[in-house]
């Protein structure tokens, strides 16, 4: 997905709330938002928005040198998550689709993003999504493929929504390779994340060689790319990799919760709405659907 | 005001509007925000937010050669206002404090509001503030204030408000001088739109000499500026005018709807509160509770 004009404010927006994470010096933030709006301002639509997200987030780290603000914030939200494993473990046995059930509940998982929030209610909003209309649903594909597969190539999202992998993967009943990001951002899974979750246990862990938040082939190690391109079916979990990867022909299924509005135009859903979308599948018909970038603005006085 | 950090993506999001309202062209809005950010990371904070919402503003205007886009917003919501008149007449006359009423009324217009907003619902909105609770009250001051003064400076913020600002001119019982903004800037009132709203004939309008978005001192005329000192008794409404003049030591009464989350928290008020603030009165006391600029983010994961 390319970057979007609603883009620009938000990640002025993300730039902000990660400083804020870090100090208290309102100069020092300041700063922040002075070279970011420097960066934005001499960056082109051409981009996904992880890679510009990847330089915003650089900018935070190296202004602060903090390359992690969102360690401990993982660390939570991964005990917070595990806490629920039983339970959800429960909730996938006692479904009549205990697949179709753990495909939702890794959906639900994907609340779990600094990129897009900084409060969510782990328990209401999982259950809310759990008896969610899906706004795309590309089960019964996703399920034949699932079938045919060999292995699983599973690109990880965030930190605690691993635990909510974990329960999908012990559910496909194939070998997976787990794929995160090569280093910090944002929330998102690095090695020791997919481990905290007990990953390790249930699939090969692999980094993708990406140090922006999602997938975007060319900044991915050969030998990653090399993986994706063999692979019989992969998973993609959440935005970041939705943006790096919508535009691939390959055998990508994108589970996500659609948090954000030019995302949810993009797919052509409403905001808030849950996909299981194949990459390959008629659903991409719906590109006709897909938002026109500029169009003035409707003036509404009623 | 002081310009917040919170304002910075609010300046960028105002100029993508604002853009969008113009021009189809992709390549134009872009051309638009990457001079923009340039601008803003050369802006310090210690502008008001009308001062640097008038720079960019500016750069909208000078790329796309409109100087005036909110032009047929402005008469439609005039209109549109202008159609409610009589009922509102009715609003005030049948209520048991008329003047009480009328402020009402025309805090209620405030919602009328490009920089804040692109849609509202003129009769369901202006039904709910009509029976909202104030969030900060300092009626009874005002009533007194009123009375004593000989003449009232009544500082108009945008068209279509000016209707409403019409119905509480009529019942202050005072001659009024009405202040314009000297020219177009987002769908803050000018002369032309205080005629229309049929302000000549209720009261003298002049300008105030400003530019900005706002009534800001150093920007305003030396004769605007005289008067403002001279004054007995100052009514300003909305949100720009407040940033401008929040920390005069002047006989202010705000009369507003605090749209941005911001403001309300300079205030400190919730955000959607409804005010009618003396600057000089005991409710400036609650400056203690004003908004600490920075401050760690909460994270709430429960």
């Amino acid at each position: 997905m390319r970057t979007y004009l609603d883009c620009y404010p938000c990640f002025l927006s993300q730039a902000l709330r990660t400083a804020r994470m870090i100090t208290d010096s309102e100069e020092e933030i300041l700063g922040i938002l002075s070279e970011v709006c420097a960066f934005l301002a001499e960056t082109r639509l051409g981009a996904t928005p992880p890679e510009i997200g990847r330089r915003v987030y650089r900018i935070v780290a190296a202004r602060t040198g903090v390359d992690d603000p969102f360690a401990d914030v993982k660390s939570q939200c991964t005990r917070a998550a595990l806490s629920f494993y039983p339970k959800f473990k429960r909730y996938v046995r006692d479904a009549r689709d205990p697949l179709r059930a753990a495909v939702r509940l890794a959906i639900a998982g994907n609340i779990i993003d600094f990129g897009a929030n900084i409060e969510f209610d782990l328990q209401r909003d999982v259950r809310d999504i759990l008896n969610q209309e899906f706004s795309v649903d590309d089960y019964a594909d996703f399920r034949r493929a699932l079938e045919k597969a060999g292995q699983v190539l599973y690109l990880g999202d965030n930190a605690g929504e691993t635990v909510f992998d974990r329960i999908l993967i012990e559910q496909l009943g194939k070998p997976v390779v787990f794929a995160v990001r090569e280093s910090p951002v944002i929330n998102d899974a690095v090695w020791e994340d997919a481990e905290a979750a007990g990953l390790n246990g249930v699939a090969e862990i692999i980094s993708s060689g990406c140090t922006a938040p999602g997938t975007i082939l060319n900044l991915c190690s050969r030998s990653f790319v090399r993986r994706m391109e063999k692979a019989d079916l992969i998973i993609s979990k959440g935005q970041g990799n939705y943006e790096g990867l919508s535009e691939e022909n390959l055998p990508i299924f994108f589970l996500l919760k659609a948090k954000c509005r030019v995302i949810a135009q993009d797919i052509g859903i409403e905001s808030g709405g849950i996909v299981l979308k194949s990459a390959r599948s008629s659903s991409q018909a719906k590109a006709g659907g897909k938002r026109r970038e500029t169009g003035r603005v409707k003036l509404v006085i009623r």
